[in-house]
């Protein structure tokens, strides 16, 4: 029995799918016709930005849905290739291979693979927590800033030029140069999509099959657009055909040399994927009354992602406005996704050849409105509006994104990150306090009138004691000795303090040691319970020269001289 | 005014030099002269152990201890050579030249200027705190394990046989063949020092000059031994003539190769120099009322490792035993330090030949005795009892060290202290609370019999709320509502909360919003005044459903329906 329930923990598709309701079906399969119309023309355009063949973007549509349904701990995530992952695998890839090479291709599968390998440890440790130590700012900085290097990755393809570069300086040169050869076809599409999506999509709310029709209009649009290059004969790059049918399957070869130029990679675009997935999954998870466990969401991307290897894809991830359309068109469960994948696989083998008429401007405008949607400027304005720290992470990111590329510039966001991290978890909170006259009530001196003594400086100490803090806190309580010189009697007040470890419990013993020669003596008051027995185990209560007290005030009155009035 | 003060903070010598005490020079002189004693076989051998000529100890004696006391922060830390420096430069350099050859010795002054680069812009960038992040535990399984290291290295010299290792395994094995060729001599040796440093000592506290002779008899038995060995013409390797004289001044060439290799050990090294100098030095100044700048600290280590790059040294650091007794002989200043540099040049330059005597055996007895004190078996007990993830991060780390060298061992040991602190620090403590009855009390319902609502979960959060935490935060928040199915409102009780970010103010808003659904609202209480202040820069107060209450009792009597008596 409780093996089984480990399974279920592991697998939650032996959870949902034996309890699945009738009901559930209709939805479940609205929503994967939707999804899939939406991730066809995506999932090639997505492929051509990751700088592989169309097919790549189809095979990684298929088998990574049906693997994340077994391990998937959302409902309603819609996993699939993704325009910040195509990008950072191009970045990626460039300097390694020739675009498009057989060499490129197998190197795009080996970068799925470990980046899947990659997720798949993190949760099978447990270590999802680690995600979750990327501030919001830098998250958005980072995708913000990747957005714009999309869209002026797309430029070029819009209007019908070449061009190549990693960073915004190549790229706006190279654009500047190539203006004589651009075509207005890519910028009719542009204009149409967007008047598709936004615009027409608001009025059609209001008919009867509105919000059916404004998730599709893009779709016939696209539809229409493509008609009429061909009927009509407008000369423009096209897809051409591509070798359409079902993914074979085979394992890409790592060796030395590949690890070497791939870890670093793998990792970011792992990370960066599964910050997407995590998101919009435990934001749509909040609305059902569901929890998402980020360890299971990990160990289902990473499954994915290595399915996406085996199967000739690229780096997979959950996104927010596939899956955002995949819930709202009434997915109920993992199935819809498999769903998406049946219709995927069917259009794969029945409508290459229609495919392969797509025109490359239009694709580069789907791009361009889905990268434009990502730029979040307002978030920068509320951010730096709310604290000025918050909006300086946000830019830095953004502005290390486009000087650096995606790839740099997520290691430096996650380095910022980590570093804001450090560095305030290193600043604890600690308060020299005075009692509230006629009470037996103590404050901050700073914030209340208070009564204090010559000789006891009381210290309340508002977070559990660490060795990521301790430092912190011993040079703060230095200077207020420093300051107080008559002091023999050092009180530290307890009671916000969870958990003091061997570090904290040893650098406290420490302190007394060398505060003895000044004489001073320091004191416990109001320790917790379980701190209590932790301290039992150690030398410190010998250590300490002064005692422990039940509360502050019981230490005021036991330690203040006759010339100072402590009792009530 | 205001730049001379800077600069004096920048150049802590500008402020103790001009108000040098005439009383001060007594100590200071003792002090040069007994640490220079104790110096001059000490660098040597620390020379050897890191694989280069003895004069490398010499030259890392005179040039860095000036430097050193321009910037230092600290009045009696004594930099040098050091035990762990030595072994993690020969761990470093070993796979990229022949042990001793000219490239050998460059890559090690490479590598001091490196590791000191490191330091000073970790110091000048007041990146300090990252430092104060490893844990005792781990800083000292560290220095545990590499102890081991050094004394299994150490018994080939010792026993006049030669063998080479980098872990364990290989040096045990090696040893084992050996033993055959083994010679007793350095056994001998061992056995004096052990008496002269322990037992002897000790009885000689007792006489008029004890304290004085017990610190130089050591160096006194040295003399003895080696004059026993010249005279008595004793079969043993010796160091051999070595080039004397004062050290040239250059400047290590770097290039491209040699920065991709040294980087990481340059950093490792640095850092564990650091550890070891800040500790004592932290340590010391507390007894004397002054308190250590740790990013000066690090510019002075900085400069000190660019100067022993620049005379042809390798990385230098502060040490306990050294610092304690340079400390204990009466040093005031850190012109003890520059005399000590002067003492030693004076024998560089007179006593070379007479240092050429020293029996290699002898000095392998030096370091060993060195090694073994660094070994704290009693702090593996100590942690172990007091918390079983305090010992196990000191096995962990001492394991490491061991099984894969000191390079991956403090790479490993950094890499657990910050797993642990970013785990530590991403589980905040928050309580689900009820009133004391008849009071205006709220304490956790876990520990207190308490009244609660039945349609109001109150939450007291008791740490500040940052985007490393939040997302426990809500992960804890949502699984006690799904615990309450009749809950309407949810308070959040701010009392302990001094900031709010905007990571975590964004994750209360979204909470909201996703709750709306399932018609719970969201009450703020006891919000302090600087973090009301950010909120109001925000929307999250309109974005709430709920109330700003002054106090968490004013919210339960509100908020309570008319069958529940929150009124006193």
């Amino acid at each position: 029995m409780t093996s089984l329930k480990s399974l279920a923990k592991f697998f939650p598709i032996l959870q949902w799918l034996p309890s699945y309701q009738k009901h559930s079906f209709a939805g479940d399969l609205s929503a994967s016709l939707i999804v899939a119309i939406l991730l066809i023309p995506q999932s090639i355009a997505y492929a051509l930005l990751a700088g592989l063949p169309p097919q790549a973007g189809i095979y990684a549509s298929i088998l990574p849905l049906v693997v994340y349904a077994f391990f998937a701990s959302s409902m309603v995530q819609s996993v699939g290739p993704m325009a910040i992952n195509a990008i950072m695998t191009a970045t990626a890839l460039a300097p390694l291979a020739a675009t498009g090479s057989s060499q490129y291709i197998a190197l795009a599968a080996s970068l799925a693979l470990l980046s899947g390998v990659f997720l798949t440890l993190l949760g099978l440790f447990k270590l999802g927590f680690i995600t979750q130590l990327l501030s919001h700012p830098v998250i958005n900085g980072f995708s913000s800033g990747a957005a714009i290097l999309i869209v002026l990755g797309q430029i070029a393809p819009l209007l019908g030029v070449s061009i190549q570069g990693e960073h915004v300086g190549q790229l706006l040169l190279q654009l500047m140069l190539a203006i004589p050869a651009m075509q207005p076809f890519g910028l009719v599409c542009l204009g149409l999509l967007w008047l598709a999506g936004g615009p027409l999509a608001k009025r059609l709310q209001h008919f009867s099959h509105g919000p059916l029709l404004s998730k599709i209009s893009p779709l016939l649009l696209m539809l229409v657009i493509t008609a009429t290059v061909y009927f009509l004969n407008i000369q423009t790059k096209l897809i051409g055909a591509f070798s359409a049918g079902l993914p074979r399957l085979f394992w890409p070869q790592l060796n030395q040399t590949n690890l070497a130029q791939l870890w670093l990679p793998a990792i970011t675009i792992g990370l960066a994927g599964f910050l997407q997935s995590i998101t919009i999954a435990q934001s749509l998870a909040l609305k059902t009354k569901r929890s998402i466990d980020s360890n299971q969401e990990l160990i289902g991307l990473g499954a994915a992602n290595i399915a996406a290897a085996a199967s000739g894809g690229f780096p997979v991830s959950g996104g927010f406005s596939r899956t955002a359309v995949n819930a709202a068109s009434g997915a109920n469960t993992p199935l819809a996704g498999v769903m998406t994948a049946v219709w995927i696989a069917l259009a794969a083998h029945w409508l290459s050849d229609y495919l392969a008429l797509l025109p490359l401007p239009l694709l580069a405008a789907t791009i361009i409105l889905v990268a434009l949607r990502l730029i979040d400027f307002d978030f920068f304005l509320k951010s730096w509006r709310y604290d000025s720290s918050d909006g300086a992470a946000f830019i830095c990111t953004a502005i290390a994104v486009l000087a650096l590329g995606a790839m740099l510039g997520i290691v430096a966001g996650v380095g910022l990150s980590l570093l804001l991290f450090l560095y305030r978890s290193s600043q604890p909170h600690i308060a020299v306090v005075g009692r509230i006259a006629g009470t037996e009530h103590y404050r901050n001196i700073r914030r209340f009138t208070t009564q204090t003594s010559d000789h006891i400086v009381a210290v309340r100490i508002d977070e559990s004691l660490y060795f990521g803090n301790i430092a912190k806190v011993q040079t703060e309580l230095i200077d207020i000795l420093n300051k107080a010189s008559n002091t023999q009697h050092l009180l530290l007040i307890m009671s916000a303090v969870n958990s003091i470890d061997f570090s904290a419990m040893q650098a406290i013993s420490l302190l007394q040691e060398n505060l003895r020669a000044r004489h001073i003596k320091i004191h416990l008051a109001e320790i917790k319970g379980p701190v209590m027995d932790h301290l039992r185990r150690s030398e410190i209560l010998e250590n300490l020269d002064g005692e422990v007290f039940l509360s502050a005030h019981l230490a005021m009155q036991t330690l203040s001289g006759i010339n100072e009035d402590f009792s009530i």
